[in-house]
């Protein structure tokens, strides 16, 4: 039988960081939760990355999973977009380790290629596919269907990540 | 007398991020201590800002400072190099803020005014201002001269920043 592990997946942002958890058992997905991180625009940048640290830390502290997977958002913007998104992203990534947590990053094409079929999916064909894997999910929002998609890329890809890895360690 | 107050000044980099301790005095300044915290290449992204936080959080425990000065660094590169120092910046503004730190940003044109005179000194000048201004530095690396260079940017500066908040407070 198939171990169940718990994914968290995350889909940062400065301003929303989208959270979702599902449990991958064999070909089994299940939800767990889902949600929002958000920061208060009125505060100060570093207290801004303070409470989507504190926030996702809660998310790992309630939920305990055991591994993570984080959303590489295509940068197209402008430098000063993508300074502040590697600032949010920077949060996401560092959080997990912190807790000891293995992070895998997938790009957001791959994520949208695995869930929906094809990699330029928009956010409502992610989120009705999401209703289709995940029929318990409640996501109210884009971000948390984004991070929950995240999160089943990873179910898919994670056992592939860990034979390129016990390959590399052996040669 | 003025109060004497110690400031972290930090200028992130995913690879080599500078820090420098000072204290201010009125218009008296010293040298207490500076390095670098790196991070490993061949990590993972997750483990590398892992790094990143673990060696600032740790200068933090040692030095004890009050308040905190972190780089804007100029991106005027392509957006992928900025998402990266992005992810760098957003540990060295969290860490502070985690340990319930202040933290002021200041850009690299202001810094390099405020300590060379001009915004567009190069780093060799930025060593040979912190030789004069701060004799006792042992300033091995550009990234510890320029984290010094933070750290007396706000020395300069915190006191009209200070009166700025004082005003919107009442206002």
């Amino acid at each position: 039988m198939a171990q169940a592990i718990r994914i968290l997946g995350l889909d940062p942002g400065l301003r929303k960081t989208g959270w979702g958890i599902i449990t991958s058992e064999g070909t089994k997905l299940s939800f767990v939760a889902c949600g929002c991180v958000e920061s208060d625009g009125a505060s100060p940048l570093s207290e801004r990355l303070r409470q989507l640290h504190d926030g996702i830390a809660r998310v790992i502290g309630s939920f305990d999973p055991d591994e993570v997977a984080v959303e590489e958002t295509f940068v197209n913007r402008d430098p000063q977009s993508a300074l502040k998104l590697g600032q949010a992203r920077g949060i996401a990534l560092v959080v997990p380790a912190i807790a000891g947590l293995s992070v895998a990053e997938y790009a957001a094409n791959l994520v949208k290629k695995t869930v929906v079929g094809v990699g330029h999916a928009d956010k409502k064909q992610v989120q009705a596919m999401i209703r289709v894997l995940l029929p318990k999910a409640e996501t109210k929002s884009a971000d948390a269907a984004d991070a929950l998609a995240v999160a089943i890329c990873h179910s898919q890809h994670r056992g592939m990540r860990a034979l390129v890895a016990q390959m590399r360690a052996a040669s």
